[in-house]
């Protein structure tokens, strides 16, 4: 027995590859299936994502379908829209037809539009054909474009026992029973109860006396960012989707959420180091290029904005050279400055920390940045002075430095507020966009303030 | 019954904050009781977390120890330690008491540590005290610091109907029944079953027939994040854990993972933020002080780096100071290209998506970088060009452009994937760390390749 347990923990090896590289191409299909039977379809599908399309395709078309569905879930976006081309519309169908609602719709949602009705049309079971048309009219970005339409549901005037009978039934169509959701006669979700409750209840009571009325629930039309944030505070693990009278049209799971908070993690991670758009590392150089040059060249705009600055300020320091071979350390100081403080605000947005007044975040965030500005600026202070010897550059340098930073950081606090109070996703203030413009106004900042003390010294 | 259910769309609004403490001040428990009562205890923590710390005492002593554990679990971290130093070992006995294994073991564990043992010995119920006591002996970062001793477990020889018996006292403790394990004589883990097979059976049907004998499973000392992985790639709910003779020990819950996947996301974008350790918008001045100014004083010492670069170079470009105008550009560039490519490589380590040779990855990142260099280049070369009208320098400037953009994407894929193979967080590579090696790499070579091209001109 204890074998067979070892059997599950996959390698994905360069041997396993060549492996099925080498059935494929002798034509050894008994072998392959043989080979494949006891994997987990996220294996294969990791397998697959190694292999190229025709061989990807080869497999495909060589397990059951039941398997290749689940299989075809789990490849690579990019892949399986290469796959799915390259199968006729009655194939994609019946794919379609093994998976759940939810995963259905998003395999018809990746579909050219052309295609949708033409595979949708070739489903047989009518009752999936139509809630699989019922889930792709929902955004994607909504519990409705999240949830499936299997779940188990009783009504309030059934017994124990006649639950029992038809959970049996309906059962068989949901993978995983988490939660027995209680409707009236009018299909409005009253309540829930969980498979625990019916089997520790007697078999004559009637629903209506032992279902819990707590339930939480979620509006069809609710984001799927806050689905997330519900089900993560109240650690549910499936929370049902309701229309705007409470009629019961679906669930959601928390491996769907899992999913979502990796890909929005994932997503403010790019953003925040100037990535736009869902790229990998394996993608090509074009969608990379897609996705980095644009940032990169509102970092060549902002160089260039800094350029003018500096070319502005050249006569006034004819003699003080030294004065420019400091801008670097200031845009750098600005613009880690600016992104420490606009990190933590939109991360705290993000979980709902960041509650009172605009004013007390940015006169903390000003008494932390003078603070840090200057323990940095008495460091600076004493490497120019005993480097140079000059007592009014060293000044001027240095208490430039610590506006600098006050500034950068109000501008980090600031934008991420302003942004998240008009609606926009705070999350593009982090990255390039605050570095570029703290750059630049650090360094205007920077010379304006140094050419005043040093007038005063002068 | 609709009524009821709007009920629990939770919001925190400052005039339920005033309320709460009004009646607090007043003494009023019977309804500030009458208030909470109807309330998740995870909205109640938000509540505690906006109020003062005596406040927040005086609730949680009012409320019955099983609500106020599981609220002391939800409320934050600094919080709850406050509130445990206020509370005698006897009273934090009472909570841990109440709650399940794990979370009672990460309670114990927040302690000093002179006070774990003797809140341990006032445990009553020696079950749980000794299932407490085996817990804290494993890492936090393994499955052991996460598992939870609750489960529900059969053996083989049982019959349907003696399970179905035996599950009903068993499943009391466990609030939500995933999966039955089911084991041998020794304990070992030999196979599962869910609820609804056990429902769907027939009830003199022997254990032994009808459990599923391919189980995932972690072990004891596997690291959290790997149990992440394995449970978000094969959608499981809950994955038992068993020591190296595959003796069944506990099990974990996906609403543990999600804290884990949100921590680490929390954590990565943190630090590529240039801010380590885990805070948070509202924690002191001083603690974010720590958090930040380590990275900052990194940025400075770059900073200076690039004022000594510039003064060596201060001869050769004597009558060519546009030449020091462009470092803030080449500076920035040098930094965002850096930054892009290593948090494309980083995440792709996360997801295990990097696979294949270190080498055909630096061709690639080259290509990139080269198409990306060259596009902005030309941009760049124009505008010296027109606007300065100095051939020479408008090719010098652009030809260290590109060339500064290669060795920065080259740079930002070699580190990352050179920590990855030595072992260390490759996601410390993002961030001030690779921006400012790669500000003074960037400025260093723009000069050397300035000074040959110019000299090239003569």
């Amino acid at each position: 027995m204890s074998e067979e347990l070892e059997n599950i923990q996959f390698e994905l090896t360069e041997d396993l590859i060549n492996r099925v590289e080498g059935l494929i191409e002798k034509n050894d299909d008994k072998a392959l299936q043989n080979l494949l039977k006891d994997f987990h379809y996220a294996d294969i599908a990791e397998i697959l994502d190694e292999i190229s399309l025709e061989e990807a395709i080869y497999v495909i078309k060589l397990l059951d379908s039941e398997t290749t569905s689940d299989v075809l879930m789990e490849i690579d976006e990019d892949n399986r829209e290469k796959v799915l081309k390259n199968l006729s519309a009655k194939e994609i169908a019946e794919e379609v037809e093994e998976l759940d609602t939810d995963d259905a719709a998003d395999i018809i949602l990746e579909l050219p539009e052309e295609r949708q009705q033409e595979v949708i049309s070739k489903i047989e079971d009518e009752e999936h054909k139509a809630e699989i048309t019922e889930l792709i009219t929902y955004d994607e970005d909504t519990a409705g474009g999240l949830m499936a339409k299997e779940l188990v549901k009783v009504y309030e005037t059934w017994t124990v026992a006649g639950c029992l009978r038809r959970i049996r039934g309906q059962a068989k169509e949901v993978t995983r029973v988490h939660s027995i959701y209680v409707v009236d006669k009018q299909e409005k979700l009253i309540g829930r109860l969980s498979l625990k409750d019916l089997i520790v209840a007697k078999s004559d009571q009637k629903i209506a006396d032992i279902y819990i009325s707590n339930v939480d629930f979620v509006g069809v039309d609710d984001d799927v960012e806050d689905v997330a944030k519900v089900m993560a505070k109240y650690d549910l693990e499936a929370i049902p989707v309701v229309d705007e009278n409470q009629i019961l049209l679906g669930r959601i799971t928390i491996d769907d959420i899992v999913d979502v908070l990796k890909e929005e993690a994932e997503k403010d991670y790019q953003l925040a180091a100037g990535i736009t758009g869902d790229v990998e590392a394996d993608d090509s150089i074009l969608e990379l290029t897609r996705a980095r040059l644009p940032w990169l060249f509102l970092g060549l705009v902002g160089g260039v904005g800094a350029f003018l600055i500096m070319e502005g300020f050249q006569d006034s320091f004819k003699e003080k050279a030294i004065l420019f071979f400091f801008t670097p350390l200031i845009a750098a100081m600005a613009g880690n400055v600016g992104v420490q403080s606009s990190a933590i605000i939109v991360q705290g947005l993000a979980n709902d920390d960041v509650r009172g007044s605009v004013n007390g975040r940015l006169i903390k965030e000003m008494l932390l940045a003078a603070l840090n500005g200057i323990i940095l600026a008495i460091f600076l202070f004493l490497f120019v002075w005993f480097y140079k010897g000059e007592l009014d550059k060293a000044i001027a340098i240095s208490v430039s430095l610590v506006m600098v930073i006050i500034v950068a950081g109000l501008i980090g606090t600031f934008v991420p507020l302003f942004l998240n109070k008009r609606g926009v996703d705070p999350a593009i203030a982090t990255g390039p966009f605050i570095t570029t413009s703290n750059d630049i106004l650090g360094i205007l900042l920077y010379f304006w303030i140094a050419e005043l003390i040093i007038a005063f010294f002068g």
